[in-house]
Formats: structure tokens, C-alpha cells, sequence
């Protein structure tokens, strides 16, 4: 297909070098240009503007950091939308706000552009080696039309409802993730502070009720102390927020949410919010007495 | 081995007989006597207290409610310490309190006693099947001599550390399991305040880094409204509040717990004390507005 795509950082770029090795011609656009560059070295064609990624192109793909920066690059002055043209399909691989997928879905429309929100996990790891997890909504015509990109670039690709319930799949996530990671560390708290050996604990719970994803990756860094990314606490207060905001917006209680990244703000606060987010466990040695 | 065994509740009948059917000799007391007759009727010799279930076996067991009934049984007025004879071997698979445990065991140490505390996981299917998972705290030697004794009633007995460290694995195991419910309940009512097909969201992320025990085993529970037990409400409040005691004298800071425990009696002095601790996700039923 013939693709254009906006945002090279880390994540974006990897993705965009596995559309070009599946044989998808790309028009790129990012605003620091040493990436731009890299692309074309690879066969990339080069956009000036982010107009021009969308223009001529079947697809268009966004990979932002954050709700405002989509907003801004397809509604906003100068948008997209001012220059889409019939039959675009538009792909937002951003993690936002599932209230924002919804408004700029609506508003292109109009101009009879179909949108998906298609939030990956997996991290840079995924988006390099193509086994990113997407987490897609929107129409079912419009997710068939995106499967040759996905395929490209993930390993899995669930269709779980209309457009935002992609960005609402990936709160969901890392919601979970926060909690589990949080009542980990309050649990492992309790053993250490006992003088209980931790690898023997978990030894002894890893297969049962208690066991996890977050137990089987997240223990070894806390049992060693280290906090190398892995996904850095910045970028899950990003999701928190967003969830809480969500929540609010949808009248939902979240104390665990709430609780969760009080605890990343504080890490936050103290320097550590490029560290991984199991660092979480040190707000529990902090507290301890 | 010849066995005393003290509780023959929902968890100590079915242990007693994966005893029984392992060639073990049985002597059993428990206040209910309708229980002792069947145990009787497999074969099994009735204690009239529980003085006289330790004496002349090898091994005790006790499968108790709490703390206290343990405490009173072995160290109370009447207890079996007052009988109990040099190089018995005393396993308590009640979860309880690890400070108690320690407790208990200093004082049976000066008649020669050797304890293990051993919690169990997997319930009362698993007590059945004799499947349970074993945490154990306590001597290497003596957990040797126990081994006979764990092959019976369970598929999985880990030595943890010293006395006490059985009850802290369960008491970890426990909080983690209540955290993971809790966190899971928030983001399913994320999705499902959002309008969003909450079978698809689990597929999803059901593999990736939100994926747990808890996920796989509660969420079908939530979704179809099923709140049949399982393991009930009251009994994992027991739990967390033994948590938060263990927490409260280690110095401890333990938000989730708390948070959790207060869930719990909320739908406790609601009446559904005996529903799965899955229920859970009523609290966020009834808090969204």
C-alpha cells in the first residue's frame, strides 16, 4: 500500500522500517529531520509538511506521544483534515484519549475518511522485531482494509468495537498493569521485611491464584533492584491519566488507578520517571519503618 | 505414619481421607462429632479431645480457623502442650497469623516439638483431589519427615524459610490475589461504562502484560454476574486482615490491602460474605454514577 506516516520517535520508527521491509511504499514526516533521513536511506520518500504525508497516499498512520499532538496534526490549524481527500483510511497507533479517537473520527467524516485507533503494546522491543499486540476499534470494512499494515507490524491484531474502544482496551491494560505491579511490591514488602526469602515465595506462588505476567517480569527486576526500562514510568502516568480522566468523564470510581500514580508522581518527582515502573517498589521501602 | 489430625472442616475432612487413602493411621477429633463418625466409618480412630489426638502418633496435624482456636488449642488451657511428647512432629496447615506460628513453636521447642506451619492453597476442590499447594515454614529436617504426609494431600509443598514463612507465602499469595481482583474490577467497569464488548477487551490483552491467574479465573465470573463460590468473601477478609496486622507490627505501609479489605466489608455487611471474593466488582457497580 501506499502509506504515509507521521511521528518516527521510538516507537514509530521501527514500525514504519517494518511497513518499507513488507514492500509498502512511505511517505514520512517527523519534525526533527536526522530520522527523516534515516527513512529515506531506506527507501522512504520524504513529507515536508504533515499535510503532505496525507496527501496522495491510501493510508495515513500517526504514532504521537500524546491526545493534544494528534489533535493538533489532524484537526488542528494546518490539519489533515483541511487536505484529506475521499477514501483516505486513517490509522492513530498514538496511545490517547478514547474521547479524542472519537472526536477527530467524527469530524473526518465529513470529509469521508474512515479512522481507526489502534494503540499497540509491546514496546520498542515489539516494534522493532513486528510483534507489536494492537489493540484496534472502529469499523470492520476499515480494520480489513489496515490488515496488511498490521500484520507488518504486530503479532496480533484484535478488532474489539467502534472507534476508541482501541485507546479504551489500552487504559484497560495498563490499568491493570499499574495495579498488579503496586500490590506485587506491597506483597513482596511484607516477605522482605519478615525476612522471608523472596525467591522461594515466589517459587511457591508463581503457578497458583497469585500468578501473573507482572509477577513472572516484574519480581526478578525487584528482587535485583534494577529499574533499566523496560516501560518507563513517564509514559504509564500518561495511561493512568488518561484512565482517570476517562473514569471521571464516565463516572467511575478508581481508587487503585488513583493510588497507583500518586505513587509514580512521587517517583516522578524525585528524578525517576525514566526508570522502569517496577521501581514502584521503592515507595514501599521509602514508607517502610 | 501414625497421625493425630484436629479440624475436620470443609478443607481438614477431605485432607483426612487423602491420608486415610495414602495408608496412613488416624486418630481425629473435632467438636463436630457427625464428621468424626464418617471418618470412623473409613477407618479412622476417634480422639475425645484433642489432647488425646497427639498422643501416641507420630505426627499432628491441625487444620483450623485462626489464630486464636490454634493458639488455644495447642497452648491453651487443656492444650496439647501439656501432653506433648519429645519428638513429635507438629504441622499446622491452618493460615493464621506467622507471628503466632513463631509463637506456638517457641513454646512446643521446649517439650522437644518440632512445627512446621504449612497454609494450603487451592480449596476445597483442591483438598478433595489432593491437589493443594503447600507453603511451608520450618526446619529442613523436619519438613523431610512431613513429606509423606504432603505427597497425600497436595501436588506442590515448597520449604519456604523458617517458622512463620508458610503463613507469610499465603499471606503474600492472598494480597496479591485481593489486588489483582480489585485493579481487574476497576478496568472491567472502565470498559464497561464505555460501551466496549468486554469478551473482546479480555482476548486482547488476556496474553499480554495484563494477563494473570486472576484474569483468567474471575473475569468470566464478573461477566456472567456468578458470584458462586469459590473462595468466599470472609475468608480471604481473614487473610487481609492478618496481613495488615503482620503489616502493622513490620512497620509496613499497605494502601491495596486496606483499600481491598475495606471493599470486602462493604459487600460483608451487605450480606455476601459467603459470594466469591469476585463480587468484588459490586463495589464499582455501585459507586459509578
Amino acid at each position: 500500500m501506499n502509506v504515509g506516516f507521521i511521528g518516527l520517535g521510538i516507537m514509530g520508527k521501527p514500525m514504519a522500517q517494518n511497513l518499507l521491509k513488507a514492500g509498502h511504499e512511505l511517505k514520512v514526516f517527523n519534525r526533527s529531520k536526522a530520522v527523516v533521513k534515516e527513512m529515506v536511506a531506506l527507501g522512504a520518500k520524504e513529507a515536508l509538511t504533515h499535510q503532505e504525508a496525507a496527501m496522495g497516499v491510501d493510508a495515513l498512520i500517526t504514532m504521537l506521544p500524546d491526545s493534544p499532538d494528534v489533535k493538533n496534526v489532524m484537526i488542528g490549524e494546518n490539519g489533515v483534515y483541511d487536505v484529506a481527500k475521499e477514501g483516505l483510511l486513517y490509522i492513530d497507533m498514538s496511545s490517547i484519549l478514547p474521547e479524542v479517537s472519537q472526536e477527530i473520527g467524527e469530524k473526518l467524516k465529513e470529509k469521508g475518511v474512515d479512522m481507526l485507533d489502534a494503540p499497540v503494546s509491546g514496546g520498542d522491543l515489539g516494534a522493532i522485531k513486528g510483534t507489536l499486540a494492537i489493540m484496534v476499534g472502529g469499523e470492520e470494512e476499515a480494520f480489513s482494509r489496515a490488515l496488511p499494515l498490521f500484520q507488518a507490524m504486530g503479532s496480533s491484531y484484535v478488532l474489539v468495537g467502534p472507534l476508541g474502544s482501541g485507546n479504551t482496551t489500552k487504559l484497560t491494560n495498563n490499568m491493570i498493569v499499574a495495579g498488579n505491579i503496586a500490590i506485587l511490591s506491597e506483597a513482596l514488602m511484607l516477605c522482605k521485611k519478615s525476612g522471608t526469602d523472596l525467591e522461594k515465595v515466589l517459587d511457591a506462588i508463581r503457578f497458583g491464584s497469585a500468578g501473573s505476567a507482572v509477577l513472572d517480569t516484574k519480581s526478578p527486576k525487584i528482587l535485583q533492584g534494577d529499574y533499566s526500562p523496560g516501560f518507563k514510568i513517564d509514559l504509564h502516568m500518561k495511561d493512568l491519566r488518561n484512565a482517570l480522566q476517562t473514569g471521571s468523564s464516565l463516572g467511575i470510581h478508581m481508587p487503585i488507578t488513583d493510588l497507583a500514580l500518586e505513587m509514580y508522581q512521587s517517583l516522578h518527582d524525585q528524578g525517576l520517571g525514566e526508570k522502569d515502573h517496577s521501581a514502584l517498589f521503592h515507595i514501599y521501602e521509602e514508607k517502610a519503618t
